[in-house]
């Protein structure tokens, strides 16, 4: 949609962005001032069916001339296309300062962003990728998977189910293996490390957003006066004085304001409880197919039942994610547009803010129950916890991380799967659509050369870059706050974003009617976002390594019996109560009767103390890189005082040379 | 010290510190230019021995005239004098304009923040209070300390120290009441408020700051043309160009000022040493003093052994402080002087950050040794914790906490009432020599009527806000880090500063000479020093409810086995191992073999979470106040943007005005 900060002039708008031819009518306040007061422009007008479009116009076609010509005669487009929209282009710089001199600054900062955050996971996807190599390398080491594997009918497990049959710890040999892979000291070492890359990376993007604002001129920019939003113009009851431009603009009351944000947030609110509601279900549909695999004979389907289970509840939970997601969307649009924000800047946050929220919740709920609630609540044999009437579910023998790891592999893969592919067909088909339309309006007149506004009219309108930056935001989430348990999660962000620029940059350049330039001076609240994201990351990092790795009770062990872990499996594993009818093992620290042993109450503390170590230490020293990297550059801040001196200096001379212009005689 | 930042061109200074007029020579180029490169000034020739003094003037007396005058006919300082400087004016507001316009911006700040920050500790005087006094209301229904008064011979508690005897539980009944004082719920509830108490006063202060800087048109200023400062400019060996102003400067080479800061920070570091050393002194004096003290068979010196030893050695402790930080500031400086700052900014920067970190240590040191460490280290009978042969300290029979609020007292009330005599007297007696300087010089002269900067001459030198502004951070660290162990705090730093605020509004208007007006946008580095120690506070109080008061394992007491604390006494109590000499009991969570019991374990998981929880809540809600509290009011915000765009719009019809004159053809 093209928007339009002044209705009343559109001149003194047009020449901010310069260049752009745009297809308006003047209106003039005659002819619309009297009927329904002051706010007029394009954008009412489309609002009210008079135009069916307005947009500014690409400057030619994208594609290159058939001939050869010379790299000055491209148009602007055709040169964004060539040197940046191509698949080819992969491994090149974007060339930013045409993308900001075609599309304007606030989409210029974002392919900035995406390109800066690319080649920062660079680094981040050759750790991860070389931690997983060394888990796989290491993976024979392992002496408590080889106690497993080897223990024969040494370990007779209780039961997973009320009505199941115990089973030997060693049928679970492969999983116990393959849990090593996600939940060993590397996977430790590369969270910390994936913590303190968060952090330097938003504060080098501070040092790259300055030096971009400075060099596109945009460092200063405030935006005093922008206009009501002609939605909000439109339904506004009263006039009022704005306080700042001192011009009568439409004014709707703040108290009624605030009770429908009130009624928005209960709405977000009963949004999120079904989620929750979504979340529940998938669980207990988990329990019951894993229940049912217990009771098949298949020696495959009763040892893989987790996994099965996992997985399976893990595609149906993305599949819910996604639609869950688009509902919503739709939802808070409506929410946002009915709670009557006065200018479009107040509607981008509140609705930012809205839809952030509910994704959050949404895509990272059932991650976060898989990493620190399941398994938490099982109670011990004869006194098993229960959720209507079933038993609490337990992590599968490879431990949680295992489960975590699939899940997180499933629904940022299967959604960056899905989402590009959305992003290529979808455009496709609403231009198919668009076409259609222009030539049922055109009829017998297609023959002509088509003009440029018709050659536009058959794109796809610009949806703005909301939804560009939730997908990287809600990526950096995955890659930053659960890199314990999925350490290749960067090398998959690495590969989506490769992808995604070029796609990114193909929709705007070929795509997307052009939309119309807007200034910014950095990528907004999205970089609060991200911030706090980085700052939750360490805390989940913290919990998810001390709760539900088993390195610190291996840590334990070590220091207090044996330096290789012999006997590991044995101690971690208690005997059911003598009650209970058979005399089974179970994963816990627990003695005969049930009740937590000494070394449950030992681990707990050291637990907690690697929590506050942890995230004091983080903390502080990301304080300390917060402190010693400097927002601006440094060269950067000489060239800004320098100018600021000059331009002093300048108007110091300008007024002597005024006075002695005005008072000659008194020199 | 008057300071001049351009010695090329007084005027142009002159000029910005307005309505001062200085005594001065103005010193052609062609003197001085030739001997020694460009570096000039009055600041120069001070140093060089040719001038004594140079400093703006005092606008006249500051006593009031004999006889009436109307208040218009009274000077600035007279004005300041009668309205501000008095003690009788101490429940009255500042005349923060008046401050400004005679001081400069840059010591009106301090006044205002000294202000704004007295304001605020009213409050927190006020609940510290009703906490203490809540705390002395229910020392009756202390069942603990109760239980241990009519305990009569029950305990036999273990020697405290290795030629002791025995003794009776009993015998510290008055202690046990005091420690409740100390350590009641109520502290807890406190000691959140503090930390809340102290974000929101900051928060609030940005606001008042920011409204300050508008209202006195300094919320853009930056020093862009800093001169070098003239120490820096006589010992620089070569010269270079600024790269802001152009101009060539004196220039040290940045490698050779980088070793000399690394040097400087080595004798930081060794400072700080010596303060450890000290501390360790103090605190095996402390342990001589208590064995003597059991020796004697006074039953009050062996009762109150721990009290009297730690009032003593906190008054040690606090002369060691004053002295090391006498002698550590004056080598600070020839430090920070010998590191060749090039500004007269970064050398203040560098020697606030110095004097700041050692003074946190020389001031901090020991009230945190006594909060953390002191009785974590002693071990248990027949396996006692020795430093040099001594067994280790372990804190008196009323908690470690009361010991802490001992010491507290001791430094931080000790500690003003020191510093407000030396205010009180060192100016004074610094007056009386300067005046009989002038009188030597004056001779026979001297009955002529005096003129203005014969006057101001005999007045001291003003020493800038450095010691103020330390005095009052230090301070704040008191009030808000240890606040658990002192609820009294705020209330004596609340008389302190009542009493501060016109002691150092005096020394101004009627003791120093007039100081050089200097701008300033802000409290400068100060506000991020606070910041800092307002969030250590929050961290050291959750360390200290969890490990040095017993709230915690009260609380897990109350919750496992009686919910009015009979018999926890007696559960505290653990019984000295069987190969003991003595059956004694002895204060501990410890089996009878020393091994640690199993509720040691569980208070440990308790306390750990305790501070987990604790942090993670007042954390998460103290960003939550910093996003919700603008740091600038909206009110001011709605005026800095009409301002803006009225300025915008100035400049709009400005350019218009002056097209149509330059062609006035073409419109």
């Amino acid at each position: 949609m093209s928007r339009f900060l002044g209705g009343e002039d559109h001149e003194s708008y047009f020449t901010n962005t310069q260049r752009h031819r745009v297809v308006y009518e003047i209106l003039t306040k005659t002819v619309y001032g009297r009927k329904k007061r002051s706010e007029v422009g394009v954008d009412r007008l489309i609002n009210e069916g008079a135009y069916t479009a307005a947009f500014p116009l690409h400057e030619g076609p994208f594609e290159l001339p058939k001939f050869e010509i010379r790299p000055e005669e491209l148009n602007q487009r055709q040169v964004l296309y060539h040197y940046w929209a191509r698949w080819f282009e992969w491994y090149k710089y974007q060339p930013l300062d045409h993308i900001r001199e075609y599309f304007g600054e606030k989409i210029a900062l974002y392919f900035a962003w995406l390109g800066f955050y690319t080649a920062w996971l660079l680094p981040a996807a050759v750790v991860g990728t070389l931690v997983f190599v060394s888990g796989v390398m290491s993976m024979g080491t392992n002496t408590p998977a080889k106690e497993i594997c080897t223990s024969g009918d040494t370990y007779l497990m209780c039961p997973l189910c009320n009505t199941c049959n115990a089973w030997n710890m060693s049928e679970i040999c492969t999983m116990a293996k393959m849990g090593y892979l996600f939940d060993h000291p590397g996977t430790v070492l590369f969270s910390v490390f994936m913590s303190f890359w968060a952090v330097t990376f938003l504060e080098y993007w501070k040092r790259k957003m300055s030096t971009l604002a400075h060099h596109w001129d945009c460092m200063d920019f405030h935006e005093e006066e922008e206009r009501p939003r002609p939605e909000f113009a439109a339904k506004a009851p009263t006039m009022e004085q704005n306080p700042v431009t001192g011009v009568k603009e439409p004014y709707f009351p703040e108290k009624t304001r605030l009770t429908r944000m009130f009624t928005g947030s209960m709405v977000i609110i009963m949004m999120l409880c079904v989620v929750m509601i979504f979340l529940v279900t998938v669980v207990m549909c988990r329990g019951i197919i894993i229940v049912m695999m217990f009771h098949t004979e298949s020696p495959v389907l009763r040892t893989e039942a987790g996994t099965i289970a996992n997985i399976s509840s893990s595609i149906v939970n993305l599949g819910l994610i996604l639609l869950m997601g688009r509902v919503y969307t739709a939802l808070a649009e409506q929410l946002t547009k009915w709670e009557m924000h006065r200018t479009q800047t107040q509607y981008d946050n509140a609705f930012i803010f809205k839809v952030f929220i509910f994704q959050f919740v949404n895509f990272y709920s059932s991650p976060f129950y898989v990493a620190f609630f399941k398994g938490r609540f099982v109670g011990y044999p004869t006194n098993y916890g229960t959720l209507f009437g079933m038993r609490n579910e337990d992590c599968g023998p490879g431990g949680c991380l295992i489960e975590l790891a699939e899940q997180l592999f499933i629904i940022m893969v299967g959604k960056q799967l899905i989402n590009n592919i959305q992003e290529f067909i979808i455009p496709k088909v609403k231009a198919w659509r668009q076409k259609r339309t222009l030539a049922k309006v055109l009829g017998s007149k297609a023959s002509h050369e088509p003009q440029r506004w018709e050659e536009d009219y058959k794109l796809v309108e610009c949806e703005g870059l909301f939804e560009e930056y939730l997908e990287m935001v809600l990526q950096f989430g995955f890659i930053t706050i659960f890199v314990a348990a999925f350490p290749l999660a960067p090398l998959f962000a690495l590969l989506n974003n490769w992808v995604e620029i070029r796609l990114d940059a193909h929709k705007f350049v070929c795509e997307y009617r052009r939309p119309v330039a807007e200034r910014a001076q950095n990528i907004g609240v999205w970089f609060n976002i991200l911030e706090a994201l980085s700052h939750l990351s360490v805390i989940a990092n913290a919990f998810l390594i001390a709760f539900t790795s088993d390195f610190l009770p291996r840590l334990l062990y070590q220091y207090k019996f044996d330096n290789e872990l012999h006997g590991y499996v044995n101690f971690t594993l208690a005997y059911a109560p003598l009650n209970h009818t058979e005399n089974c093992r179970y994963k816990a620290y627990r003695d005969n009767n049930g009740n937590h042993s000494l070394f449950y109450w030992e681990l707990l503390a050291v637990r907690l103390s690697f929590i506050i170590a942890f995230e004091h230490v983080v903390f502080f020293v990301l304080r300390a890189i917060d402190w010693i990297v400097p927002d601006v550059p440094e060269s950067l801040e000489v060239k800004i005082k320098r100018e600021r001196y000059l331009a002093k200096q300048a108007l110091a001379e300008n007024q002597e040379a005024l006075l002695q212009a005005t008072h000659p005689l008194e020199t």
